[in-house]
Protein backbone atom coordinates (compact mmCIF):
# COMPACT_ATOMS: atom_id res chain seq x y z
CA UNK A 1 0.00 0.00 0.00
CA UNK A 2 1.43 3.28 -1.05
CA UNK A 3 1.64 6.20 1.44
CA UNK A 4 2.26 9.83 0.89
CA UNK A 5 3.39 12.55 4.21
CA UNK A 6 1.98 16.00 4.41
CA UNK A 7 4.41 17.46 6.93
CA UNK A 8 2.84 21.50 7.57
CA UNK A 9 1.47 21.05 4.13
CA UNK A 10 -1.37 23.82 3.36
CA UNK A 11 -2.46 21.13 1.13
CA UNK A 12 -2.95 18.31 3.19
CA UNK A 13 -5.92 16.65 2.95
CA UNK A 14 -8.08 16.39 6.28
CA UNK A 15 -7.45 14.17 8.98
CA UNK A 16 -10.07 11.14 9.12
CA UNK A 17 -8.32 8.71 11.59
CA UNK A 18 -6.37 8.39 14.32
CA UNK A 19 -4.15 4.78 15.07
CA UNK A 20 -1.37 4.96 18.12
CA UNK A 21 2.00 4.26 16.74
CA UNK A 22 5.45 3.21 18.23
CA UNK A 23 9.15 4.19 17.54
CA UNK A 24 11.73 3.04 19.71
CA UNK A 25 15.31 4.43 20.24
CA UNK A 26 17.29 1.33 20.82
CA UNK A 27 20.95 1.80 21.67
CA UNK A 28 23.88 -0.77 22.26
CA UNK A 29 26.68 -0.51 24.50
CA UNK A 30 28.85 1.40 22.94
CA UNK A 31 25.96 3.94 22.13
CA UNK A 32 25.03 3.22 18.30
CA UNK A 33 21.51 3.30 17.34
CA UNK A 34 19.41 0.66 15.83
CA UNK A 35 18.10 2.58 12.11
CA UNK A 36 15.87 0.57 9.06
CA UNK A 37 16.40 1.55 6.02
CA UNK A 38 12.41 1.41 4.89
CA UNK A 39 11.23 -0.40 1.78
CA UNK A 40 8.12 2.07 1.28
CA UNK A 41 10.29 5.58 0.95
CA UNK A 42 13.94 4.68 0.87
CA UNK A 43 14.46 6.87 4.17
CA UNK A 44 15.88 5.71 7.33
CA UNK A 45 14.10 5.69 10.24
CA UNK A 46 13.75 4.48 14.39
CA UNK A 47 12.11 0.81 13.73
CA UNK A 48 8.20 0.76 14.69
CA UNK A 49 4.53 0.72 14.03
CA UNK A 50 1.14 0.74 14.56
CA UNK A 51 -0.60 -0.77 18.05
CA UNK A 52 -2.67 -3.63 17.46
CA UNK A 53 -5.71 -4.19 19.48
CA UNK A 54 -5.22 -6.69 21.97
CA UNK A 55 -1.87 -5.56 23.03
CA UNK A 56 -0.45 -2.80 25.41
CA UNK A 57 1.81 -0.20 23.96
CA UNK A 58 5.26 -2.17 25.51
CA UNK A 59 4.04 -5.24 23.15
CA UNK A 60 3.43 -3.21 20.53
CA UNK A 61 7.26 -1.85 21.00
CA UNK A 62 8.91 -5.08 21.78
CA UNK A 63 7.08 -7.16 18.22
CA UNK A 64 7.41 -4.14 16.04
CA UNK A 65 11.01 -3.88 16.85
CA UNK A 66 11.76 -7.30 16.22
CA UNK A 67 9.95 -7.89 13.37
CA UNK A 68 11.47 -5.33 11.58
CA UNK A 69 15.79 -5.90 13.09
CA UNK A 70 15.25 -9.27 14.67
CA UNK A 71 16.39 -7.67 17.90
CA UNK A 72 14.97 -8.29 21.45
CA UNK A 73 13.72 -5.33 23.66
CA UNK A 74 12.55 -4.30 26.78
CA UNK A 75 11.12 -0.42 27.11
CA UNK A 76 12.03 1.80 29.73
CA UNK A 77 11.21 5.19 29.31
CA UNK A 78 9.32 7.52 27.24
CA UNK A 79 11.38 9.94 24.77
CA UNK A 80 8.29 11.56 24.23
CA UNK A 81 5.16 11.99 22.21
CA UNK A 82 4.65 13.16 18.41
CA UNK A 83 0.80 14.24 18.29
CA UNK A 84 1.08 16.92 15.79
CA UNK A 85 -1.97 17.80 13.66
CA UNK A 86 -0.53 19.01 10.72
CA UNK A 87 1.28 15.90 9.96
CA UNK A 88 -1.15 13.51 7.96
CA UNK A 89 -0.05 10.42 6.31
CA UNK A 90 -2.50 9.47 3.19
CA UNK A 91 -2.98 5.75 2.20
CA UNK A 92 -4.55 5.05 -1.62
CA UNK A 93 -7.29 3.25 0.00
CA UNK A 94 -9.23 6.57 0.96
CA UNK A 95 -7.62 6.95 4.94
CA UNK A 96 -5.75 10.19 5.78
CA UNK A 97 -4.02 9.13 9.50
CA UNK A 98 -3.27 11.62 11.90
CA UNK A 99 0.15 11.41 13.23
CA UNK A 100 -0.37 9.74 16.84
CA UNK A 101 3.14 8.70 17.56
CA UNK A 102 4.91 7.56 20.80
CA UNK A 103 8.89 7.17 20.99
CA UNK A 104 10.20 4.82 23.65
CA UNK A 105 13.80 4.18 24.73
CA UNK A 106 14.10 0.51 24.63
CA UNK A 107 17.71 -1.90 26.55
CA UNK A 108 18.54 -4.70 23.45
CA UNK A 109 18.46 -7.79 25.24
CA UNK A 110 19.20 -10.70 22.11
CA UNK A 111 17.94 -11.68 19.15
CA UNK A 112 20.08 -11.71 16.18
CA UNK A 113 20.38 -8.51 13.25
CA UNK A 114 18.23 -9.32 10.31
CA UNK A 115 15.96 -7.38 7.30
CA UNK A 116 12.30 -7.91 6.80
CA UNK A 117 9.67 -6.60 4.07
CA UNK A 118 9.60 -3.46 5.60
CA UNK A 119 13.19 -3.09 6.39
CA UNK A 120 15.93 -3.28 3.31
CA UNK A 121 18.75 -3.03 5.44
CA UNK A 122 18.63 -3.02 9.32
CA UNK A 123 21.93 -1.52 10.82
CA UNK A 124 23.66 -0.12 14.80
CA UNK A 125 24.61 3.37 13.42
CA UNK A 126 26.86 5.97 15.36
CA UNK A 127 25.46 8.83 16.17
CA UNK A 128 28.02 10.38 14.70
CA UNK A 129 27.00 9.42 11.22
CA UNK A 130 23.20 10.37 11.18
CA UNK A 131 23.95 13.59 9.24
CA UNK A 132 25.00 11.22 6.10
CA UNK A 133 21.91 9.85 6.29
CA UNK A 134 18.68 10.63 4.71
CA UNK A 135 15.87 10.88 7.51
CA UNK A 136 12.42 12.76 7.40
CA UNK A 137 12.63 15.29 9.63
CA UNK A 138 9.66 14.17 12.11
CA UNK A 139 11.54 10.94 12.41
CA UNK A 140 15.06 12.81 12.69
CA UNK A 141 13.59 15.20 15.70
CA UNK A 142 12.29 11.81 17.63
CA UNK A 143 15.97 10.79 17.46
CA UNK A 144 17.30 13.91 18.47
CA UNK A 145 15.39 13.60 21.61
CA UNK A 146 16.29 9.75 22.27
CA UNK A 147 20.03 10.50 21.97
CA UNK A 148 19.21 13.70 24.21
CA UNK A 149 20.22 12.21 27.90
CA UNK A 150 20.20 15.58 29.57
CA UNK A 151 16.29 15.83 28.95
CA UNK A 152 14.59 15.66 32.10
CA UNK A 153 10.78 15.48 31.08
CA UNK A 154 9.49 13.61 27.70
CA UNK A 155 8.65 15.90 24.76
CA UNK A 156 4.74 16.74 24.50
CA UNK A 157 4.18 18.26 20.82
CA UNK B 1 -25.18 6.45 25.66
CA UNK B 2 -24.38 3.69 28.95
CA UNK B 3 -21.16 2.43 29.05
CA UNK B 4 -19.89 -0.88 31.04
CA UNK B 5 -16.28 -1.38 32.21
CA UNK B 6 -14.62 -4.26 32.35
CA UNK B 7 -11.31 -4.43 33.78
CA UNK B 8 -9.37 -8.08 34.47
CA UNK B 9 -12.79 -9.93 33.91
CA UNK B 10 -12.66 -13.10 31.83
CA UNK B 11 -16.17 -11.88 30.74
CA UNK B 12 -15.16 -9.17 28.86
CA UNK B 13 -16.10 -9.02 25.26
CA UNK B 14 -13.48 -8.62 22.94
CA UNK B 15 -12.24 -5.17 21.62
CA UNK B 16 -13.01 -3.94 18.41
CA UNK B 17 -11.75 -0.22 18.96
CA UNK B 18 -8.89 1.80 20.29
CA UNK B 19 -9.34 5.67 21.08
CA UNK B 20 -6.23 7.93 22.65
CA UNK B 21 -7.92 9.06 25.80
CA UNK B 22 -6.05 11.24 28.82
CA UNK B 23 -6.45 12.25 32.00
CA UNK B 24 -4.75 14.91 33.67
CA UNK B 25 -3.53 15.03 37.43
CA UNK B 26 -3.98 19.20 38.42
CA UNK B 27 -2.75 20.39 41.94
CA UNK B 28 -3.34 23.75 43.32
CA UNK B 29 -0.98 25.79 45.55
CA UNK B 30 -1.69 23.96 48.48
CA UNK B 31 -1.55 20.31 46.95
CA UNK B 32 -5.09 19.69 46.69
CA UNK B 33 -5.99 17.38 43.68
CA UNK B 34 -9.07 18.43 40.91
CA UNK B 35 -11.49 16.32 40.79
CA UNK B 36 -14.94 15.52 39.07
CA UNK B 37 -17.94 12.92 40.59
CA UNK B 38 -18.83 12.19 37.41
CA UNK B 39 -22.50 11.55 35.95
CA UNK B 40 -22.45 8.63 34.18
CA UNK B 41 -21.14 6.07 36.63
CA UNK B 42 -21.53 7.98 40.15
CA UNK B 43 -17.92 7.52 40.67
CA UNK B 44 -15.04 10.40 41.32
CA UNK B 45 -12.34 10.82 38.20
CA UNK B 46 -9.46 12.82 37.04
CA UNK B 47 -10.81 14.36 34.60
CA UNK B 48 -10.11 13.72 30.99
CA UNK B 49 -11.41 12.16 27.92
CA UNK B 50 -11.19 11.30 24.33
CA UNK B 51 -8.71 12.46 22.05
CA UNK B 52 -10.33 14.47 18.81
CA UNK B 53 -8.98 14.14 15.14
CA UNK B 54 -6.75 17.65 14.10
CA UNK B 55 -5.89 17.82 17.95
CA UNK B 56 -2.43 17.15 19.11
CA UNK B 57 -2.81 15.10 22.62
CA UNK B 58 -2.07 18.37 24.48
CA UNK B 59 -4.79 20.42 23.23
CA UNK B 60 -7.17 17.21 24.57
CA UNK B 61 -6.38 17.70 27.92
CA UNK B 62 -6.86 21.52 27.80
CA UNK B 63 -10.08 20.99 26.09
CA UNK B 64 -10.95 18.17 28.41
CA UNK B 65 -10.40 20.31 31.79
CA UNK B 66 -11.90 23.48 30.75
CA UNK B 67 -14.98 21.48 29.45
CA UNK B 68 -15.31 19.25 32.74
CA UNK B 69 -14.31 21.57 35.59
CA UNK B 70 -13.79 25.18 33.99
CA UNK B 71 -10.28 25.22 34.97
CA UNK B 72 -7.31 26.46 32.28
CA UNK B 73 -4.44 24.46 32.58
CA UNK B 74 -1.08 23.75 30.63
CA UNK B 75 0.29 20.52 30.69
CA UNK B 76 3.79 19.86 32.04
CA UNK B 77 4.81 16.28 31.96
CA UNK B 78 3.65 12.77 31.59
CA UNK B 79 2.64 10.62 34.59
CA UNK B 80 2.01 7.44 32.69
CA UNK B 81 1.06 5.01 29.89
CA UNK B 82 -2.24 3.05 30.46
CA UNK B 83 -2.75 0.21 28.48
CA UNK B 84 -3.93 -2.58 29.94
CA UNK B 85 -5.68 -4.78 27.04
CA UNK B 86 -7.91 -6.38 29.83
CA UNK B 87 -9.36 -3.35 30.73
CA UNK B 88 -11.86 -2.63 28.11
CA UNK B 89 -15.16 -0.05 27.62
CA UNK B 90 -18.05 -1.56 26.04
CA UNK B 91 -20.72 1.05 24.85
CA UNK B 92 -24.32 0.25 24.05
CA UNK B 93 -23.76 0.41 20.11
CA UNK B 94 -21.44 -2.19 19.92
CA UNK B 95 -18.27 -0.63 20.02
CA UNK B 96 -16.07 -2.33 22.60
CA UNK B 97 -12.93 0.19 23.34
CA UNK B 98 -9.48 -1.26 24.69
CA UNK B 99 -8.28 1.11 27.42
CA UNK B 100 -5.67 3.56 25.56
CA UNK B 101 -5.08 6.06 28.33
CA UNK B 102 -1.79 8.99 28.88
CA UNK B 103 -2.30 10.60 32.13
CA UNK B 104 -0.38 13.89 32.43
CA UNK B 105 0.59 16.59 35.43
CA UNK B 106 -0.74 20.01 34.24
CA UNK B 107 -0.79 23.12 36.04
CA UNK B 108 -4.28 25.33 36.46
CA UNK B 109 -3.58 28.98 35.01
CA UNK B 110 -7.14 30.37 35.57
CA UNK B 111 -10.75 29.71 34.86
CA UNK B 112 -13.49 29.16 37.78
CA UNK B 113 -14.62 26.04 39.20
CA UNK B 114 -18.10 24.65 37.83
CA UNK B 115 -19.36 21.83 36.74
CA UNK B 116 -20.90 20.15 33.41
CA UNK B 117 -23.24 17.81 31.91
CA UNK B 118 -20.30 15.24 32.17
CA UNK B 119 -18.97 16.09 35.99
CA UNK B 120 -22.33 16.51 38.87
CA UNK B 121 -19.35 18.11 41.22
CA UNK B 122 -16.18 18.96 40.67
CA UNK B 123 -13.88 19.77 43.39
CA UNK B 124 -10.50 20.48 44.84
CA UNK B 125 -9.56 17.32 47.04
CA UNK B 126 -6.77 17.23 50.14
CA UNK B 127 -4.79 13.77 48.99
CA UNK B 128 -5.67 12.59 52.45
CA UNK B 129 -9.28 12.50 51.47
CA UNK B 130 -8.63 10.40 48.76
CA UNK B 131 -9.80 7.31 50.59
CA UNK B 132 -13.27 7.87 51.27
CA UNK B 133 -14.02 8.65 47.88
CA UNK B 134 -15.64 5.56 45.35
CA UNK B 135 -12.61 5.65 42.68
CA UNK B 136 -12.55 2.99 40.20
CA UNK B 137 -9.30 0.91 40.93
CA UNK B 138 -7.54 2.17 37.57
CA UNK B 139 -8.44 5.63 38.28
CA UNK B 140 -7.11 5.65 41.43
CA UNK B 141 -4.34 3.79 40.12
CA UNK B 142 -3.43 7.19 37.93
CA UNK B 143 -3.70 9.66 40.63
CA UNK B 144 -0.91 7.72 43.30
CA UNK B 145 0.94 7.65 40.57
CA UNK B 146 0.69 11.55 39.60
CA UNK B 147 0.65 12.22 43.49
CA UNK B 148 3.85 10.77 43.96
CA UNK B 149 6.60 13.21 43.22
CA UNK B 150 9.72 10.71 43.39
CA UNK B 151 9.03 9.07 40.36
CA UNK B 152 11.88 10.15 38.07
CA UNK B 153 10.25 7.99 34.66
CA UNK B 154 6.63 8.12 33.80
CA UNK B 155 4.64 4.55 34.58
CA UNK B 156 4.51 2.70 31.25
CA UNK B 157 1.53 -0.40 31.89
Amino acid sequence: MSRTDYFRDPDAPPANSVVPSVTAVVRDERGNILLIHKTDNDLWALPGGGHDVGESIADTVVREVEEETGVAVVVEDIVGLYTDPQHVMAYDDGEVRQQFSICFRARPTGGTLRTSSESKEVRWVSPTDLEKLDIHPSMRLRITHGLDDSRAAPYIG
